[in-house]
């Protein structure tokens, strides 16, 4: 079965937007065996959209569309596609009123041009849009399937995996392509990729690679097999992987580390509360983005200002003026009383030097104290962080959330680097 | 002059990595006026490459091509352009010696395979490449001409400007492409593109098109036209589309919401206090993720539990017993108790339900209670937010930020739909 993925969108070509849902739907199609022949990108020009539609009908089985339903004069796609089917558009009583009922729940009128949304090619379907107003449409012209999708990543992910995924799992055979990714904090990508050694040879089936970002190293698995064997293999590259690298693993696919933490803190009915000073909300927000956070997080403070952490925290005021706000005693403090104010059973402290600026020879940018307090008592961590503003705070975050989750299952953190 | 941007290598049709040149090269070519009407992305394949190539000649003027140039057996595209223009592939003697030099400031031995790369079609010229090992190519096919680089970004980068742009430029005729992107916040994209009516039509020149994300509207303005008028063009569609929109744009091209309030903030020495519940310390964290922060954010709270609420900031338990948690009253309250207990000029305060459980009849996942408190007063505002926890969440900070951004300009937010 081969296909072929089309966006539609003058931001594209233009090149002010990077086009992200091709790369995502191909390695989605690759996973059930579906090869794509190529990426077709448009702008907005009706000539063009349906000559490539045409285009592509003629040479693949499989048509993966997105973008260009919204309710502007600039979405084109559905007459488009009701152009090369040759039909007329009409309007599906369905989706009106599944948008209808979307503005009604938001309360808010719906605009008249909202309704070109609910039309559709008298012989396609409407695929309902459970995080927007745009529905999606399937067709058919010869053999060849047409989905449509909306152009909104999120949108379009989310309607991808719940209509369209599990009736291309009926179709597809042959030799199948599985991925599987390792997601590691803790240690750099050329420490990982010593430590895996031959296992990343680049004539090795499976094949074995790694990327970075924000300081959370990912070993990616690629096997292509038939798919009775394909899963074994995947599972014996994943072993030897495991046995290489350990702890430093939290978690499969895109499960993040704030899941893996909060999973623990539920399991255990463990409680938390967290004092930020440079990390700023961000660690709080983390752990509150997890539906059903209210269960394990108690309570947080953002102390900025020395005041805060003084009167909203109770922090000693000469601890801060022998030490510093940015020290490793004042982290245990905020950790420490962040917990007994919150009745939590654990406490998270979190002080130090975002940058740019701010920093000293001694204390310099990138500098941050981590502090755990728990019922075993309270531990501080020194560590100095590469990066911007948003790349020391993003780390510093995750470097809090793996402390705890090493404390949570009771390991020792010293795999961890600094 | 209509350019077609192709991209070849199985990574790219595979999913595994994000094509990023193609937007590149569209944003080069739209500043020297030259219109990309598509990007075709396709594999290491022969004769899709070929197909491919074929179909953009008839089609447009220039084609840029990207990848498939280096020396293993997956390279195809100088084959596949050579069969293109059915002409034999030769040694290129500048290009052999370029490679031969290469490895010898390296002082590496060049592997045989490299040689390939020193082959073009007969009637083709060879394109230094001061990066790498690959040369890039150029050729015509009836009036359209072809450009070859490499597929590695730095290198085709290098290439593109430091040989093509100028050949560019100097053809373009001078009709050039410029682009404003406006960011609108607290109204809908069918609202926004009611109001801009026939600004948005599809003939128009310059061009309007508007995208959403996360409850953003973005307005862009695409200028074509000659060099000494574009700018000229695009000012004016601006002032048109600002008479229409007025205060709901907040920011051109990248800025974001929390850079403007920040900016304001700073502006008039105004400091800040902020008090979260179902957004978790989101705002919080965008207030604080600008460098030089500390200077108007001083304090935030994230009370989750109502313990929290009461014990932290002073919220009335029986204020809370008769309106719940999410209300105006317990809103206004944690605005006025932040602002006070940290003595800023600005307290916000935010409670909500971000779901997807803890809806109810009355209360439904999305319905957010953002409160302002200033010297002139606490006001609170009723939000309904559609879309998951995280939309909930991100359209509930971005409100916040909005209706502060209002207070701060001194104008009324009546414009901004709850």
């Amino acid at each position: 079965m081969v296909a072929v993925v089309i966006s539609i969108g003058d931001e594209l070509v233009c090149g002010l937007t990077i086009n992200t849902n091709a790369a995502w739907l191909s390695q989605q199609l690759a996973a059930v065996g579906i090869h794509v022949q190529a990426h077709l990108t448009v702008g907005d020009d009706m000539p063009t959209i349906i000559q490539t539609i045409r285009a592509a009908i003629g040479s693949c089985d499989l048509i993966l569309i997105s973008g260009g339903l919204g309710p502007t004069e600039d979405d084109l796609t559905r007459e488009a596609l009701a152009r090369t089917l040759d039909e007329e558009l009409v309007e599906d009583s369905q989706a009106r009123a599944g948008l209808e009922a979307f503005f009604q729940r938001l309360n808010r009128p719906m605009v008249a041009s909202n309704l070109v949304q609910a039309r559709r090619p008298v012989s396609a379907r409407c695929v309902e849009n459970t995080c927007g107003t745009a529905p999606g449409l399937v067709a058919r012209f010869d053999s060849t399937d047409i989905f449509v999708m909306p152009g909104v990543p999120r949108e379009m992910k989310e309607m991808f995996d719940r209509e369209f995924l599990p009736l291309l799992k009926k179709r597809s055979g042959g030799n199948v392509t599985r991925v599987l990714k390792l997601n590691t904090f803790g240690a750099g990508e050329s420490w990982i990729g010593q430590r895996l050694g031959d296992l990343m040879k680049r004539t090795n089936q499976p094949a074995i690679g790694t990327t970075v970002q924000e300081g959370i190293v990912a070993v990616r698995i690629y096997a292509t097999g038939p798919l009775d064997t394909v899963d074994s293999m995947l599972a014996e590259a994943r072993r030897a992987v495991l046995e290489r690298l350990g702890n430093l693993i939290f978690s499969e696919h895109d499960i993040t580390l704030e899941q893996v933490v909060a999973e623990l803190l539920k399991r255990r009915r463990h409680t938390l509360a967290v004092a930020e000073s440079c990390t700023g909300g961000l660690l709080t927000q983390m752990l509150t983005s997890i539906a059903g956070s209210s269960v394990y997080f108690l309570r947080g403070w953002i102390t900025y200002s020395n005041a805060a952490k003084i009167e909203d925290l109770c922090v000693a005021a000469d601890l801060i003026a022998r030490h510093g706000a940015v020290s490793g005693q004042v982290a245990q403090a905020m950790a420490d009383n962040a917990r007994r104010k919150a009745g939590a059973d654990w406490g998270i402290g979190i002080t130090g030097i975002a940058g740019p600026d701010g920093g000293t020879a001694d204390k310099p940018v990138g500098l941050v104290y981590i502090a755990m307090a728990g019922t075993d008592g309270i531990t501080v961590r020194r560590c100095q962080f590469a990066g911007d503003r948003y790349g020391v705070r993003v780390r510093a975050a995750q470097m809090a959330l793996t402390l705890l989750r090493f404390k949570l299952l009771g390991l020792d953190a010293g795999v961890v680097l600094p």
